[in-house]
């Protein structure tokens, strides 16, 4: 397979996550790094693309979209990855996707809901690929978690239970000039959502994904604990999905000393998952009539739909960087075989522009439930 | 310390909580059994007082409570154990107080709460000891947590997350004439509360005894999953607590394949801790500043208020029995403290009649919520 | 079952393993203590007593044993439970044999290999029972690693890998008057072996119990590391099992932090189990061909052999005392059995003498081939 | 920093080990592949490199070496990664070596040890960088865990268990055509160690490299357990250190069900760890006077030493993939550095030379062991 150039929009040298975007970009050596409009100052972003060897630096993502559409076909980039804070999110989205240029872009998908509204348009018109990194859903054990529940192995799902604690916001820390914290706590940034964007979508996401329901309605209680901050950084909800089945989701970056601990327990009336992201090439499965099962990656009996994404043998463990780099993988071969000629899919195995609107519309009903005293509102 | 003589109401050599009672009664051998009203028909009574070597059996609770209070008093029994279903702790126990024994009784304490107060005030008038079995309160583990709370260890509590979690009911095994199942769906024996009575209550109590906090109001959303069950098999709870700490509660018996999962994860300013039933001898504690560590009965830094339960070296680890038996013990020695002519305990570290009428307020405010589809309802 | 009367020698209050038979020998209700001989000083016997609520006392093993044969025999005690250091085994259990007392009594048997012989010969001849308190196959989890191999679920043993750690003995505590540690180091009380006799023999009998193979030779190299120690505190061991199958132990009471870390893995053809004393409710097996799993007591297919010992429900732990009480309960019914005019055992399950002597024969080939620099040694 | 230029030997797309080097070099975005010579035969190498869309492909190692060699210094590879089976480490490496180019290789490092002792001539002679990938040394726990040791953190250590027990040999697979399998268990490929040269060498690796000691003498006891195998496929081993610590190393390929299970325990007299490769991203530490801890990268008290090579933030796993990326750019730092002029490091942080002669010395000695019947040799 031919590799994809990339462009990148954010993620200079010192940026958490743009650091992980191309690692999990080069992992499967389907990507190189083209170019990068890596921070609002051009001499930064200069700076950036030496460090790191990338070819073409720009000062801004409107410079980089121009100049690159105007290359010559192989020698431009391929597509853009978005990995700015949210505000930062849309712009460039849709500027790329209308000068031809397919895109991947972090999470949440955008500022607001109707952005992510008009982003959803703007993608099925121009029909080129947009993939957003809900990186969990790139796990193998995720994977096989989906597989087992759509064959029925554990029956009809009735409840769920799905956490994601974090406690690095514990402290005021944004008030110390921590960067990542400074802008995740800032409406203008972040949106109307803090914690509930943040990992709260992911955790939205994740369930979805793994079940195939949807959340109908939510009884949201979000709080921000901290010290001056507009913005949740904890909250509780009470959750009923399409097929009855019901739970709770908990989401916190004031859970101190958490680290990334996301996990989520599904139970059907035939059996039962768990799956915690700290631990993530364990998958535990209970049944009515047997003991207790784990399954692991390379292991017996896990269904093709994960075992295609095993890299390595069984109980040599894959981390965060490997379920992320199956995103951009997908991503990529998507791209490929639009490339070579061939029909985009039509349920791809990476989160699309559908997932983004639908994490937006969760946040928006999360928020409007907590102003009514966690009233029940429909997503 | 001279050893406790009891009676038993209920608890049949068939019955699962019976015999734990027994057990737990005999651990630290304070306590032996000396009569029992095993069973309404008396017949049966006898034969399990036969196959127990316990010396008196009676037909009724009635018969036993009249005969013993006849005998010389360092014959007579010097307190009741009510292991019955729920409909049948009242009765008994008012009693059994009147009469002037001592009373330990399962939880929940009553079948209704206008029982539980009514219980509450005849515990007050007679001036006897009266302790309920919320055995989780037991573990040594269970102590060290409520003592570093206690002491401020983990800062404000803010976040607090807990679930209990079986799956024995998955199915409709109260149709197959499974005692324990049958009395437990019958709102009759058991009360407005399903699960939530019997197990939501151990999981109110538990919170509420390690944080030294009070739930102020809750939210809740109880379901009856299985075929033609009218009292709730599971429920999803958004608690707000006295000080300002938010969390959830989720509990089931539909949870396929858990076995007795319960847990709780406690969120401060400073730290934060885990601990799990199941693995009752390890208390995760995380801390702002310092790598996770993992305290153990009989290891480094445990507080003496838990210590003093120790029974056994480090790494020899106690059971379900062992935290069960410390409610006993602790009632045994409240018992002799009296005998011995000193004054009653004003907080002695076992559940009393209060926990019993907070257990009943809370099921009761659940079920009104639930109605009022979860809205918010303060206990 | 009419309960039994037990007579104990040595395990005075201040006592660790003498509280332990006690709490063990009352949990399943057939045991009651009524007499001992609790220390060398009639004095602090009788106080011991009296704390413990025990009607007789008496100031020496020799005093006890020719009083109580004394009693009317619906009076007098039924066993001695002998729990005073290794050097004191011995001369009661002998004499309590001669005098027609059951004896259950604490490991290592004896002193030397040449009175566990001598003993032997007097169990076998007076016919009475010998239980010994290799309590750590009293948990279900062991007993159902036990059936498993022994239906052959696993396969052919190939390699086993046990281990017993402790870090009590990581300093010189003796010299602090730490009376558990000051007579485990004397030889004159302990016998050849140190940390081998006291936690090896644990780990050589259960790695024979639960595979029902037999240790064929051994390579072993033991160490004192502690300051002026005589006795061994730590050691490694090469084993060869009579069916072919090799493997290692390894054993310390200078593990540093390690507080009762005794587990054992096992590998067969088909098969593999692992199981570890400190979390004693999960058996995890492996597969050739099937997801690991893991087994509870209470759990879907636990074979009978194992279901037998689980006292509650799956998902309530039972621990330490649970797993010694069930040798005290096997050891019990025995002696009913024969008191009811059946005949004994061919093979009961609870140690026994034959172990013992097993046990002896172990430490003394591992002292020999340790003293030969780890050369082969055949039990 | 500038991307350096990767030759592979070996390493088609359908090679395992090939696979984890190429991603390994790709994650820190340090080194591009640029040509191959992936199979002996030209054609299957040729489609090798069209499919990893690597520039040229090379039908013979030695056609690479001598061709690379003739092209300008700014476009031919700067090393040389070899990933081939044992038999065919000397040759290409040699050869490399001796044509200026820097080399990377799989362990263990030669067929023999008079190749290894030869080897590491030509090395010191030609002032190449060579790298050994003992890929388990570039987890940041395990190089926290040699900081904590090497600072004093744990006193001194007395002992040490290493576990390295995989399953993939239980059954004769090498008879199925599984390729992986059958040059392990041919002597002329592999060498006279089996599963001690594939595995057992990592292990020793592994505890030299986090304690600092050496062993000085070990009593092995290997053996063939597959059907008709000529080498160990499974082995326990008595080890002595340098500086007087005991312990064992146990290994084996047939333990059924089991992954990749390598794991070591330390004990010194302040304190112990324990680290297990299949959850790399905790490290238990226990203490003589604190609770015991758990270490994870990117948490608290993380040492200089460890904390830079952790790429991403707490709770987020790495992996295999970026434990054995950190052996390829410590690797490729050393070259920038003497690429830059600056004169290689004396001990940099990747295995060398010196640690491959170690590994065959290792080997030998285990095997001379195991044919003296585990009589101590000395290393």
């Amino acid at each position: 397979m031919a590799r994809l150039k990339m462009g990148m929009v954010g993620g200079g040298i010192d940026s958490f996550i743009g650091d992980v975007h191309r690692k999990a970009a080069s992992i499967d050596g389907m990507i190189d790094m083209v170019c990068g409009a890596f921070s609002s100052s051009e001499e930064k972003s200069i700076a950036s693309a030496k460090a790191l060897d990338v070819p073409r630096a720009y000062g801004s993502f409107e410079d980089m979209i121009r100049a690159e559409a105007k290359l010559p076909k192989d020698e431009r980039m391929d597509f853009v990855a978005i990995v700015t804070p949210n505000y930062m999110h849309f712009p460039p989205a849709k500027m790329a996707l209308q000068h031809g240029f397919h895109v991947i872009c972090d999470k949440p998908v955008t500022l607001t809901l109707e952005e992510a509204i008009a982003l959803q348009k703007i993608v099925n018109s121009t029909g080129k690929v947009f993939a957003l990194t809900h990186n969990y859903t790139g796990y193998p054990m995720v994977k096989q978690a989906k597989a087992m529940i759509s064959k029925g192995d554990l029956g009809d799902i009735r409840k769920i239970n799905i956490h994601y604690l974090q406690g690095w916001l514990s402290t005021a820390i944004e008030k110390t000039g921590q960067k990542q914290a400074a802008w995740r706590v800032d409406p203008k940034k972040s949106g109307i959502g803090g914690a509930l964007g943040d990992i709260g979508t992911h955790a939205e996401n994740l369930v979805e994904y793994i079940t195939g329901l949807k959340i109908n309605e939510l009884a949201a209680d979000v709080t921000a604990f901290g010290e001056d901050r507009i913005l949740d950084d904890d909250g509780n909800i009470l959750l009923r999905y399409t097929n009855g089945a019901k739970g709770t989701m908990t989401f916190s970056q004031i859970a101190t000393g958490e680290e990334n601990n996301l996990g989520i327990r599904i139970y059907g009336t035939k059996g039962s998952l768990v799956w915690h992201q700290e631990n993530p090439n364990q998958l535990v499965v209970r049944w009515l009539d047997r003991p207790m099962q784990i399954y692991t990656p390379g292991g017996n009996d896990i269904y093709p739909e994960a075992a295609k994404y095993v890299r390595i043998p069984a109980g040599h463990p894959e981390g965060y960087l490997e379920g992320f780099a199956t995103i951009y993988s997908n991503f990529a071969k998507e791209i490929n075989q639009i490339n070579t000629g061939k029909s985009q899919s039509t349920s791809p195995d990476f989160p699309t522009i559908n997932d983004g609107v639908r994490g937006m519309k969760f946040i928006y009903a999360a928020v409007e439930s907590s102003k009514q005293n966690a009233s029940w509102i429909k997503i």
